[in-house]
């Protein structure tokens, strides 16, 4: 039963935290806390990211690339500095997008949000560019976005004509939607026929209703509820007027909703593939060979608590490392109610990395120093207890 | 190097929260947790004691035995509700005396704190109580005091004659000391003689001097700083007056300031031993023999920090538990700076309970549900991991 003496292997796997710390530095910070306890330990850094800002960055990390920059229209219509990255070595050219890099809430000034008025224009920029750079395929992650159009900006610039019942071009925005009456698609980029495109997005996100983006995201971007309304008759319409167009029904599509709907338009306009975004993402970071060459997994997020186990970060990677039968410990700044959930799917122990009564900006603040300290607690308590539990 | 299949056997040694959950609530939370997360675990309960509130009710709770209630003159002159304990199965018939149940600064209210006036006078009345109930040997906790009069109230009740050089009695407090001209114990309680009593101090409380009972308690049991003036000129007075009347140098004597002088007070007027606090009472609840039969220690304080190691309950178990080689683990509401050096003498690893940012009420409140949720953490991170580490 005992193991022959070796180093320890730690996969680091976390979340970043949000308003605190990027997942790349939250990953470093837990990885410094493990060595302090443990210097000969074995420790791969994996920063989990959901498709949303960071990204582009982390799959370059990963899985070798580069950066190209390039500046596209944002979500307001201003230009904004994005990104987009270039897998090396792979069979088919590969680039790797992230919409929050042209349409993201935080493109949008605060004074500005409202997402009736906020354009994808930007993302379809990207999807240019990736064409440009001979992209045979594009993996493009969903998420924090400032949008809720449907991908109607993004659709104009890639060529797609959207039209009024006068035949007249509507603008590429949610409010704008509501008077789409007809799509022509023949100016649309012919290269787009020959690029397969995978969307990582969350499958929870739905197009349409009581459980749609717009009334579940709308009020985060900004919009009133008469803005909350509009957007919902924007949809509506956009889903009718595909379905008699494009021949395409975007109203059932799992992670339809993504991105204010860009997960339904690049499915009507790119005959996109949306994709679980853990799946798409930690298939292509193949996090099952790495789980076969680890010992302990450790993962992070600012909050852990009974929502944690619907398709956050630590419970996808909890549930991965529970079919190698690892032990997975889960720190966290916040720990809330309902946690006790997440044993169910795989996590083993959560701690909060909290060292004192605090307000929220002193923890922000600390939260590398803490997290470091918290890894190396929870190390040193695995390590002086080695002996005590045999079962 | 296996050990045989059994039940863990955990000790639960903590110290009591100041201002947060008395001792025997904590660690009752402490072992309702680990009995969450491994319900055949052999817990034992050990509440830690300083010899200030609560030593009484807990050695007799450790040791068996029971209380008996008195009133007794309080620090204010006020009768107070009191208790000494009897010990059962002893040898020698023993009595345990916490001077805080009848001089204790919780009985001062707080618009009278000015130790310059409070007395001790309601110990010796304990004292008595127990000679009266046929002690043949005392045991006596100091700390959490509200006095600073040496024990001169205390003498007094006992029979001992404190006159200023008028030959008139002084007043039994710290003020009064100052006009402390002779002692004339030929009326102090015969009983004494044959009585033995056992003091548990801090032995680093020194009477006199820059780090003296005054300057380092008396601001915080009120004293101004002329005050703490005036308490140091008592205690000097004193020093002397005991020196040439009564032949006993008290000035060097370890934990001679203990509860304001009172440790040096029962050397010099009741033949008392003075110990440090933690040798006492650990012999006495024969901490050893239960480290002896224990797999993991778990303690706990409100704070941990560089200050900790310094006599503090969980550095005193810790250094004994490594002699027996086990793993030590230490819950604290605040982990502050220097904890670190905990390791030093043996705690292995830390962990705060908190588990968000919060305020020190709000921690306080829930002091109970978070300590119980850390300690079941601890123990399922250690069940996770402890096929991870083998050396």
């Amino acid at each position: 039963m005992s193991k022959k003496h070796r180093r320890l292997r730690v996969l680091v796997a976390p979340s970043g935290f949000k308003e605190g710390l990027g997942v790349r530095e939250v990953a470093d910070a837990i990885a410094r806390g493990v060595r302090n306890a443990l210097p000969r330990a074995k420790i791969t850094r994996m920063p989990m990211i959901d498709g949303g800002e960071g990204f582009v960055q982390t799959m370059v990390d990963l899985l070798g690339g580069k950066l190209h920059p390039l500046t596209v229209t944002g979500p307001v219509g201003q230009p904004v500095d994005a990104h987009i990255g270039l897998l090396s070595g792979r069979r088919k050219r590969t680039a790797v997008i992230e919409m929050a890099a042209a349409a993201g809430l935080r493109l949008v000034p605060k004074d500005m949000r409202d997402p009736t008025r906020t354009t994808s224009y930007g993302v379809g920029e990207m999807i240019r560019a990736a064409l440009d750079l001979g992209a045979e395929r594009i993996i493009l992650g969903c998420g924090d976005s400032g949008i809720n159009d449907a991908g109607a900006g993004m659709a104009q610039a890639l060529g797609v004509h959207l039209l009024d019942r006068y035949g007249q071009p509507i603008a590429g925005n949610g409010a704008a939607l509501r008077s789409l009456d007809r799509i022509d698609a023949t100016d649309r980029d012919a290269r787009l026929e020959k690029v397969s495109i995978d969307v990582a997005v969350n499958p929870y996100n739905m197009l349409l209703g009581k459980n749609g983006v717009a009334r579940i995201f709308g009020p985060q971007k900004g919009a009133t509820p008469d803005q909350v309304a509009i957007l919902e008759q924007g949809l509506q319409t956009f889903v009718r007027v595909v379905r008699r167009d494009l021949n395409v029904d975007v109203e059932p599509l799992k992670g339809g909703g993504a991105s204010g709907g860009l997960g339904a338009g690049l499915h009507a306009f790119a005959h996109a593939k949306l994709h679980p975004r853990f799946d798409l993402i930690l298939r292509h970071i193949k996090l099952d060979r790495r789980l076969s060459k680890t010992d302990l997994v450790m993962t992070a997020e600012g909050g852990i608590d009974g929502q944690t186990r619907h398709g956050k970060v630590p419970a996808e990677i909890a549930r991965r490392a529970k079919r190698h039968k690892l032990p997975v410990l889960a720190l966290a700044g916040t720990v809330g109610a309902g946690v006790e959930t997440t044993r169910e799917i795989g996590i083993d122990a959560v701690f909060s990395i909290l060292n004192r009564p605090c307000t929220l900006e002193d923890a922000i603040r600390e939260t590398e120093a803490l997290l470091t300290e918290a890894a190396e607690q929870a190390v040193r308590l695995m390590l002086a207890t080695r002996s005590v539990l045999r079962s």
